[in-house]
């Protein structure tokens, strides 16, 4: 018996696995996840909250690497996930919950933030091509939210 | 003699169009012009800089029609402007250089940002469904800028 055709319903699920597994690559600071779920070209483009853009594959890598680095960890969730799909271009909605442990800190830092979240179908894959998160206004502060406990 | 088919450079030509008139509509507080470059459908999405997530063109027309009625008036322009199309689908990215006339004040309120803007191919149109506008950090504040002069 042959496998059905994939469906809609197919890609937004795999959409929206990609777009869990860049959370979880942000989370355990795993460079290599991040660089396999990322087309290396260079006109890939990357916004993190409060940066000015970078703009292709060597420059988006390297800001993942230092940020791994000056972080001992990190808490990474996405809420409110809203996925389109229109032909080979997927595009994600959603809010960021960050919680950051720096070395000089106890503490973590903590940030909410809306993210756009662009994929190209590569074969029977969905990659990273655009990611742009900014911080969401007047966000409830880590230790006043349940979220990440 | 037939027309020839549009090539690629034309649709980057007509996003690059749109992406224009949309930053022309917002400098001319032209709501009608604003409504007349989106698609009217309740997924669309916009982060406009500081701003929660707006979802649904209702949502999205009355943040235009505050924005625009809250100001005396505003100049607009985008640089930087990088053009990608995929099928149907079309990505800009590019720097907002915006400065905000508002009626308490004679000095305009000036504002940087990055933004991602999406825009889908409708018949011959190109229509934004997507708008994310964030703060550049260390920006020139307008008074130190040639730009806008």
């Amino acid at each position: 018996m042959e496998n059905p055709q994939p469906t809609a319903l197919d890609d937004e699920l795999a959409v929206a696995d990609v777009n869990e597994r860049f959370y979880r690559a942000l989370e355990e600071s795993d460079l290599a996840a991040m660089e396999a779920l990322w087309v290396h070209e260079d006109w890939v483009k990357c916004v993190h909250p409060g940066w000015e853009l970078l703009t292709g594959w060597d420059e988006i890598r390297e800001s993942w690497e230092g940020i791994f680095q000056n972080s001992r960890g990190m808490r990474a969730m996405a809420t409110d996930v809203s996925v389109r799909i229109e032909g080979d271009l997927a595009w994600v909605s959603c809010t960021e919950i960050l919680a950051i442990f720096y070395e000089e800190s106890t503490t973590p830092t903590s940030a909410v933030t809306t993210a756009t979240n662009l994929f190209r179908r590569e074969g029977d894959e969905w990659l990273m091509i655009h990611h742009h998160a900014s911080p969401v206004p007047n966000a409830i502060p880590i230790s006043e939210s349940e979220t990440l406990q």
